[in-house]
């Protein structure tokens, strides 16, 4: 926890459903990698998702806590002392996967490694067009009920997954593996990474969602390995080497898969 | 055009697609609020869409211009001599528009209206949720397949749309409201502004989707102003009138719904 020195951070905590990766993981990735210490408030304690549902949840609430605007949903993300700027001290909470990383990345230099103003809404380009085919994959188990079960919408989502296995992920792919093309000639990424020489948010949020595909569709993933040799080959095994995520993906803080995002129905995957 | 001086300002392009407000409308809206000289490229020229379609539309560009890593899809921002931080006054293009809306707002002054480091994320918390509420429309007529035909998929579309107005369409509206009346207790909005003093892109995105809204759903739109009165009546007002956006919305630059996001199938309404 060298860089930058943890004691000048304040200790973040993230507030998100309890027991799955959802889209917390993305926040647990780029703090992870940042080798920055947090409270993933629900898996740490049993009243950990009580404050959760309080400050994220409530249909009713005119502020999330300690004074900020309320929350659509979580995740969020509560920094102690964050909104010093306008009253003194109080906590700043913040919400949107995005809007969080973007306020890591600005705070853990994990977000533009050398890339300047130019490189930092590049690296939040691809983060925000991997954070969109993430949504596109929760849509293939509820393509059109939010709230129903899988089960009263399984014919809709036979179609779905169709549309988005067939024309979706491979449109993605590709785009992803432009970028990264784009970054090995002229940006030094040496391949391994999607904007600039080192380990960004594009890279851990672009990870993450490939990881998921490869569990939601895993059939699917593997034929287009053939496409994508190096997006799907070295540069995702790349990432998992990465300074503090190669022991945060073997550590139990790294959660499952199950009912979140990232679902495998083997009727939703290439027959 | 005083503030800022237009002169101090490069030329700003909007690649789009021509002939929709679309996800450029928030982007146009953005601009016209701050009365900032741009060109429409697509609605400019005939051959403004060529360009648009070779910068943001090919399948295997590795890179968009300039230099600049590919994008996934319209919109993206030009700015002529944005990137000099890394190579001597070329252009920088960045697409996604969340990405597009935070490089205005922190250019133009129109993002942040005096919250400081708090309130730029607290207006992005607030423009997040409206897109995603834009991207819920859109799939409310292409519930199952990006590319095919609304016809192709009206049975699903039925249940989306009537999901989408029954249970996430009052869920938006509350959390805006929500916003609104914690910024007029707190924040000095006077119930005119979601946060801070001032307009923002907050206000501008939530109104862009909100008259989508009513032209879309007009129905359940009217219904629902017995909710949320305030919301739909005086902050949906009051943003008509703001500095450069009167002018643009009784101008011929602003394009009238067609058959972009928001499209009225009256089958789609509240019956």
């Amino acid at each position: 926890m060298s860089q930058p020195p943890s004691t000048a951070l304040p200790h973040y905590e993230l507030l998100y459903h309890p027991g799955i990766p959802g889209r917390g993981e993305f926040i647990r990735l780029a703090l992870e990698a940042a080798q920055t210490p947090y409270t993933d408030l629900s898996n740490a304690s049993p009243s950990g998702y009580t404050t959760v549902q309080q400050t994220c949840m409530s249909p009713k609430n005119l502020s999330s806590s300690d004074g900020n605007p309320p929350v659509f949903a979580p995740p969020a993300l509560r920094i102690p002392g964050g909104g010093q700027s306008e009253g003194g001290g109080k906590a700043l909470v913040i919400a949107q996967t995005p809007n969080i990383l973007w306020y890591l990345g600005e705070k853990l230099g994990v977000l533009a490694p050398g890339g300047g103003e130019a490189g930092r809404y590049h690296v939040q380009q691809v983060v925000l067009t991997a954070l969109d085919l993430n949504n596109e994959v929760h849509d293939t188990h509820h393509p059109v009920a939010v709230g129903k079960y899988y089960e009263e919408q399984r014919e809709e989502a036979l179609k779905k997954a169709k549309d988005v296995r067939e024309t979706r992920i491979p449109k993605y792919l590709s785009y992803f593996d432009r970028v990264r093309q784009h970054n090995e000639r002229d940006g030094g990424g040496q391949g391994k990474y999607l904007v600039g020489e080192k380990l960004s948010i594009a890279d851990t949020t672009v990870w993450q969602v490939l990881d998921g595909l490869m569990f939601a569709f895993p059939k699917e993933m593997e034929a287009r390995k053939k496409e994508f040799p190096e997006l799907l080959g070295a540069f995702y095994e790349n990432v998992k080497q990465e300074g503090g995520l190669k022991d945060y993906l073997s550590s139990k803080r790294r959660l499952p898969y199950s009912m979140g995002v990232f679902r495998y129905y083997k009727e939703l995957d290439r027959q």
